[in-house]
């Protein structure tokens, strides 16, 4: 295999090591693992990661930051917040099929892990993604689209549990029927409309 | 330790083979540490439970049974749907907590595992809550206090995520405040109110 460059290396070991932690579990999988896959020296691999929490901690803020990314360009020219809100839940589905290995990575570490470091990279991870959302929320209360009952961190957290929930049972149990999701999304919705 | 009698062995047992599921993993624990840690041989475990597997489903299934019988009992007597689930969900924290190690359990299975005797029974437990949520919603539908606009599936499936995230934050990363978690509650209620 040619040599690869600094960055695309770093990605490699990310993907390979993503895919990896989503089928043994982090605690089973060790840096020769990922090494040997990725079809480097483990030398090489500590050039990149000083750790496997080091690849945990990348691979999940590197999905914080598709997913923030994602959502803002879904919702970019919406500007009526419940249509944003509709656009982000629409897209869900998908959004976790294309990055399934991950969220297994990142649901499997929730579950098990008792790493303070895993923990402290999980609990930025929702502290982005509340924010994310109690954005929206407060936007849509200015914008009179949203109850102003509702705390906008308390509907974040709303939105945030029902996601966890929905890739739980969608990912790993049963794909449920897209009716019934829309159902689920319009009650969501409901629950926070002016 | 004195001879225990059949059903008191088999309870046994199960609370030893909960915590062990919920320190270890599933995965990760076998007859011979259940065996040990309960202080008896491996035939005596065989008597009772033929695998690992039926020790897992019969965890389960006390699980789902015992959540049914305190739901019921937690309801008694309140004619209000809306009140009822109001109980419900307020109680939920305590439920959760007193349950935790089940709980562990029945997520951590669901993140990782990929046998087929333990994916049967998880889709066991949760239609049986699916379907006690369902007729709740339909009682509320027909007595004027939920809207006819959801569907009784989508609503039920909504409490679902919405608890299985509630579960996975709360149990294993921080435990949410007191005050959150009620407006959280409000806006679910109030997502299939009438």
């Amino acid at each position: 295999m040619p040599r690869m460059r600094s960055a695309e290396r770093r990605a490699q070991l990310m993907r390979v090591a993503t895919s990896l932690f989503a089928r043994h579990g982090y605690e089973a999988t060790t840096t020769a693992m990922i090494a040997r896959t990725a079809r480097v020296t483990e030398p090489i691999l500590y050039r990149h990661f000083s750790s496997k929490q080091a690849l945990f901690v990348a691979i999940v803020q590197d999905m914080s930051d598709q997913t923030m990314r994602q959502w803002e360009q879904l919702t970019e020219g919406l500007d009526d917040p419940a249509a944003r809100l509709r656009r982000i839940a629409d897209h869900l589905p998908q959004h976790m099929r294309r990055m399934a290995d991950a969220y297994h990575v990142l649901h499997g570490a929730l579950a098990a892990s008792r790493d303070p470091a895993v923990h402290a990279v999980l609990r930025q991870h929702y502290r982005e993604i509340e924010a994310f959302f109690a954005r929206l929320v407060s936007d849509g209360q200015a914008s009179g689209a949203f109850t102003r009952g509702v705390d906008p961190r308390a509907a974040a957290w709303q939105l945030i549990f029902s996601g966890i929930g929905y890739a739980m049972i969608a990912l790993n149990l049963d794909r449920l029927d897209r009716k019934l999701i829309d159902e689920v999304i319009a009650a969501l919705v409901r629950g926070i409309k002016a």
